[in-house]
């Protein structure tokens, strides 16, 4: 089950009226699009592809309404002719792209479409939109997920999310990227997503004291409470929740856990567990939230705090340290040429591209060549020297003339995917703190279309 | 029009586990939640309040649909009585709250929701993720604005927002705090905003060469055509678009504008008045877009950078510096008694809260007061030393036994109101760089109430 479709003037206004202008010139000719980051967030050193999903429906599914072709005739800006040649138009198009839950780097392409230049074109914003969102939340929630070690994770963002859409997706790429489950209802309904809950402050203020509204709780929920500590005094709270706790188990329940929100996490969660295990309740699980991200749970990973659940909030829902990406869907092919700009610091790759991954014996990442499409891997492994078996293409054909190829993976193959990856990464790739990027280069072919296609254009210009 | 109601589901899991315990203890007498920014971001003075027409639809039209019903039962978690319950349940509560457009600071009460105990939980999720992304937004387009003088601000962060529902928001929040329009046609549909567009550098890559790009595109549009000239050169793409214009101005049209979007905005700006101002062209405005926020606007203006137009994206969008408010709702008074936290650096003002601002003979805002909502304010405007004429209170009945109040203020109302309370803003506090906050304080009255209520749980608790 998804959201509703979303509508196709959900874009910027120059995609339609440059749409306008191609379809007066009869420019129909094939385009290809690449979708990249130009360059990674400060002490970023990868990323985490999410959001084709959405992207492959939303072009499967392309039109234009007769409510939004009403909305653009009363505009005044169009013509009847373009209006019409709106109303029928579908996407027809190819579209090459990583598998969501893939790792990959500045430059490579995460999706490449092909396609008449005017569906190529109208589709930029939504593609964009929605690539950029997932992929920037799965980055982030794999850093956390890179400290965590064997302690579970839960996304507890949707509150300071950017707005409703965003809170869904938080969910699923933080899904995606090794969270364990969210504390959204709808998200767990929308994708299957495990959802987890504890109890609010509120709650605890709504009763004549603490330890009754712990008893209240457990009341409702005997095999499903998790009982917030830090509403007056967290070590008071953390003595009845244990008396709690073993009146429960006298009657048969385990009390699933505690939280802490607030304080000292590493001191009050040893106090806490101690009283847990001196009340025999080592099967309560400790969860900490508030303020969270992956630097303070790599420190309380690191330090060995007992805290068995990590609750991931607004630091991983707006990616607080780099809140955006700097991705970009650009033209790189037309009419069987290679187009670019020479804009400042904004030079993209042409043509159509293929990523060839260069792993060593054990399989690890040993570093990645961004290729034409039809280099084939023999003659990139050759390049780099390398045995065949040690290269693989990365993109996929994910559309072929507008239709979704099957099977598509599920989002638990992208977790999978994302898990199985994540282990071949290098280390200090994986680490946060800043090291060496990982080596992404071109190949000879590549290399050459492109300084071709610059000097091409520097000629035409006369820029020396 | 507005985009479809949101589901009741989209909540955190604990605040429909919190409602089922809640029921069983038959817990429905009345609480108030007061809904409030803790403390300001780094460098931030002032919040703009934004998000309260989605709250109030929301609340207005909140219930559990029967498929809603059938999932939750599906889940296991939850009684039938309770889902019987959840069923018929219906909003039935007071909003009080500050209009949109509105200034506020740290700890003021944007809007607080009296109702049932379980209807006021319930909707925390969505009532925070509402007021969160809207008043974030509005209160980082509002630090454009003050910079941007006469010049003229464009929403063009629709790629790279957080998903579709930020995209929209985005547009909406930055038009109430002084944009004039947007990119975003969606938006522009739903909220009635004005839409702007030029055109993207794929647009000039598809044609053989930039100017016959730049005539085909004037062909099209012959009165509303504003050109991107950084693709290959920006002082030739300005000399090209002059062209371009006088040859529109020959059959009868007047080029819109040209567009920058990388490079020296300053020098290339001079440039580009110049080439236009001798090929007789004044009139033709210029834009530039590309990586701006408020801090480089600033440094535009003051310059007098001769550009009339700035499209402010991503660091708009997604408010880069500060992507979350540290917002909370908290319960602050059930069953007629006050209610609030101990937690560390948590505490929230207790009972029903009215804002009362106190103006200077000029009318610029002087200090505010934060009270108990049924303090007069002539009590108030004494305690201060103020004539009555003075002081005002802000926060308004919006919802009354779960019916929005009319008139409502339309988006342009808000905006009207933004534009208007700037004006009395002190000029320190519109300043982007950090000054002395605004001055907030508790009333006599709201004081006594918080330290009884602190000293009772103290007690209580056996705190010292």
């Amino acid at each position: 089950m998804t959201p509703p479709r979303p509508s196709a003037l959900f874009t910027d206004l120059y995609e339609l009226t440059m749409a306008a202008s191609y379809f007066q010139h009869r420019m129909f000719a094939p385009a290809t699009f690449s979708l990249f980051v130009r360059t990674l967030p400060k002490d970023r050193r990868f990323l985490v592809a999410a959001g084709l999903e959405e992207v492959l429906q939303f072009l499967q599914e392309f039109r234009f309404t007769a409510e939004d072709i009403d909305y653009l005739r009363d505009s005044g800006r169009f013509t009847v002719d373009f209006l019409d040649y709106l109303a029928q138009l579908r996407f027809t198009g190819d579209v090459y792209a990583l598998p969501e839950g893939s790792l990959c780097f500045a430059q490579e392409p995460l999706l490449e479409i092909s396609a008449p230049l005017i569906e190529a074109q109208l589709v930029e914003t939504f593609v964009l939109n929605a690539m950029h969102v997932q992929t920037l939340i799965a980055s982030k929630a794999a850093r956390c997920y890179s400290v965590a070690k064997d302690r579970s994770l839960l996304d507890f963002s949707l509150r300071r999310t950017h707005g409703i859409d965003a809170g869904l997706k938080v969910a699923r790429a933080s899904y995606v990227a090794g969270f364990i489950g969210t504390s959204n209802v709808l998200a767990s309904k929308l994708y299957g997503i495990p959802s987890y809950g504890t109890m609010a402050h509120s709650f605890i203020e709504s009763f004549a004291d603490e330890e009754a509204a712990f008893n209240a709780y457990a009341e409702t929920f005997p095999d499903d409470t998790a009982l917030l500590i830090d509403t007056y005094s967290t070590v008071e709270g953390a003595r009845r929740a244990a008396r709690v706790g073993q009146a429960l188990l006298q009657r048969g329940h385990r009390l699933r856990g505690v939280r802490l929100d607030s304080g000292n996490f590493l001191t009050l969660s040893r106090a806490t567990r101690k009283i847990l295990d001196d009340a025999g309740l080592p099967f309560t699980r400790i969860y900490a939230s508030g303020g969270l991200n992956e630097h303070k749970v790599e420190r309380l990973v690191t330090s060995g705090a007992p805290i068995d659940v990590y609750g991931i909030g607004t630091d991983m829902g707006v990616s607080t340290d780099a809140p955006s990406l700097d991705m970009a869907y650009k033209l790189v092919e037309y009419d069987g040429r290679p187009r670019l700009k020479l804009s400042t610091n904004k030079v993209s790759l042409v043509g159509r591209k293929q990523i060839f991954r260069v792993y060593d014996a054990g399989g690890t990442y040993e570093r990645d060549m961004i290729g034409s499409r039809e280099e084939l891997v023999p003659a990139v492994a050759r390049d780099v020297g390398v045995i065949t078996d040690r290269v693989a293409p990365l993109l996929q054909p994910a559309m072929i003339q507008g239709r979704i190829t099957t099977p598509q993976p599920t989002l638990n193959d992208h977790r999978t995917r994302f898990l199985a990856e994540f282990t071949h990464l290098p280390p200090a790739i994986q680490a946060l703190a800043r090291s060496t990027p990982y080596d992404v280069t071109l190949t000879n072919l590549l290399t050459r279309c492109q300084q071709d296609a610059v000097a091409q254009l520097r000629t035409q210009y006369e820029i020396v």
